[in-house]
């Protein structure tokens, strides 16, 4: 079903009908990169990221799931020292249908003084902050029990509350090892040293930037995918990555964060482990045997396309 | 002066009326670290931080210029590669007596649906912005004549206010090279590749988490000061880091961000340059002997605590 740019382009908008139509009534959406120059000076509500905006809001995918790993084969990638860097292995779970993505009021306006203003409001609600924490916890739970909330209590009320909700729902997982971190800090600490994180949950502007700057971290954004899931209905699978205009009909771009997307919808869409291992394993596999796209090559590999990294793959299952 | 956490134990307040109109009458004004476990679970108007933020708001000083630079020195000190950290040498320009540190209606309250609620307000007026704008600007002339604007403006509307006034502000500086970035990017291209960067300008939350970030590249946020400046009346100078309770007395911390913020004190709030330059110096003159605090070390040189490397800086002066 179009959305983004090439339903811009179809039909007017960003998000038709027909396609948040057809993705709630499906098992589990798998979403490709969305945006381009063509579009960037859209209007807001022409822009290709309002559809994305309304599509995970339309599904109520509010735990989005992002996954940074730092692989064995691809640790030369990353641009932190080696030994920083290997063994790496964080989950950000970032809220994503709330805070200052879709608080109200938001707008243009005057002020007291008569001066023009933009405005955004970041706001969280209790049943907001449970959810994604009890998703986190779980997430925590199923990984090595430490969970890492990040915020600014020390300066914002919205995360003063996310803190005070966060605390509450820890009583419902004593096992879980919980602990707080400024933003700020959070950003410092995800460069000196990522390993001290396992699981990191946060609202949905820090899980933008500190998500992006730990994928960066792996060296390897071109591999990293994520997932989107509401408490019930279908969950929304997408790369990490942009849709990298500069490069669009190139065959360069590096196809596996959408593959291994594919595999997170086998797992936690449709429940299919097995498939989903299957798929993960052709991925290691095909970076065992030396095929890299430009973004994670280094010397003494075969450097390929995209077409021919998805022909890999696909022998490999 | 007492301010943050001394101040909270000596008159009950985190800034006494007199410390704000003893740093009004001055000619520039020289902060130590604040905060500590003491006071970080006391309620909101009770906490140091909120002292140092009523201080820059009284003292208006909305321009902080945060350096992140390697020093040759030093480049083993940084996580990342040293061919991605030889060289960096980024300002982050942030705004800081606005956005949604400042911006109302904030607190806690409920919501339509009865559910409690905390929230905030990212705002900016115009003046905010064309302020924070030339100081950007100008700052970027003397430097390498690039400036970064980093915001989101895919999303917010606050930020699509913020661009369009950096962007009408350009028209001014003719001869610096004006480009855009998201957030989430900058975040990444920050650890990618830092020396695509000379000076950056942001809104107060994003500055804070991407300073933190860019001086955590250099590997030595214990070296690094910073400057916030108003349009008159005296300037704020402070170390980037924290108070660091967790090495209270211990005779640990690293001097030098807080030396280096008496030279930019000096140069941006007195304008003896030349005072700076000696200052500069001589805590070069001590890393070239081979002087490191915990935090710098890395084989091969001298360990010393923190009295110890400012008697070796004096030494050199
Ligand atoms: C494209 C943009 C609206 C989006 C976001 O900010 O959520 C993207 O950066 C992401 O992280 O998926
Ligand atoms: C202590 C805190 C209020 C402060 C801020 O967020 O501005 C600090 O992180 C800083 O960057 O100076």
């Amino acid at each position: 079903m179009p959305m983004g740019g090439s339903a811009l382009d179809m039909v007017g908008v960003p998000l038709p009908d027909e396609t948040l139509l057809a993705a709630k009534k499906s098992d589990a959406v798998l979403l490709g990169a969305i945006g381009g120059y063509k579009w960037d000076k859209n209007e807001k509500h022409l822009k290709p990221e309002t559809g994305l905006l309304q599509l995970r809001e339309g599904l109520e995918v509010f735990a989005n799931l992002r996954p940074a790993t730092v692989l064995p084969q691809l640790v030369d990638a990353s641009t932190l020292k080696k030994e920083v860097a290997e063994g790496v292995d964080v989950m950000v779970v970032r809220e994503l249908t709330g805070g200052i993505y879709f608080g109200k009021p938001r707008g243009f306006g005057t002020n007291e003084d008569g001066e023009e203003i933009g405005f955004n409001t970041e706001v969280y609600a209790t049943y907001e902050v449970d959810r994604i924490a009890r998703v986190a916890f779980e997430t925590a739970r199923k990984r090595h029990g430490k969970l890492c909330s990040v915020d600014k209590a020390n300066v914002l009320e919205a995360s003063m509350f996310w803190r005070k909700r966060v605390i509450s729902i820890a009583a419902e997982y004593p096992d879980v090892e919980l602990s707080h971190m400024y933003v700020d800090n959070a950003a410092m600490q995800l460069v000196r040293n990522p390993k001290q994180f396992d699981t990191i949950v946060t609202n949905n502007i820090f899980g933008d930037i500190l998500s992006d700057e730990a994928s960066m971290i792996t060296g390897s954004i071109g591999m990293l995918p994520s997932a989107s899931l509401g408490s019930s209905g279908p969950g929304l699978f997408e790369p990490i990555h942009g849709s990298a205009p500069d490069i669009a009909n190139q065959d360069k771009a590096n196809p596996l964060a959408t593959v291994l997307s594919a595999a997170m919808l086998l797992k936690y869409g449709l429940g299919e482990e097995n498939a989903a291992k299957r798929i993960e394993n052709a991925v290691l596999d095909t970076l065992n045997k030396g095929f890299r796209t430009g973004d994670i090559y280094s010397a003494g590999n075969k450097l390929v396309g995209c077409k021919e990294m998805g022909e890999e793959v696909l022998k490999s299952v």
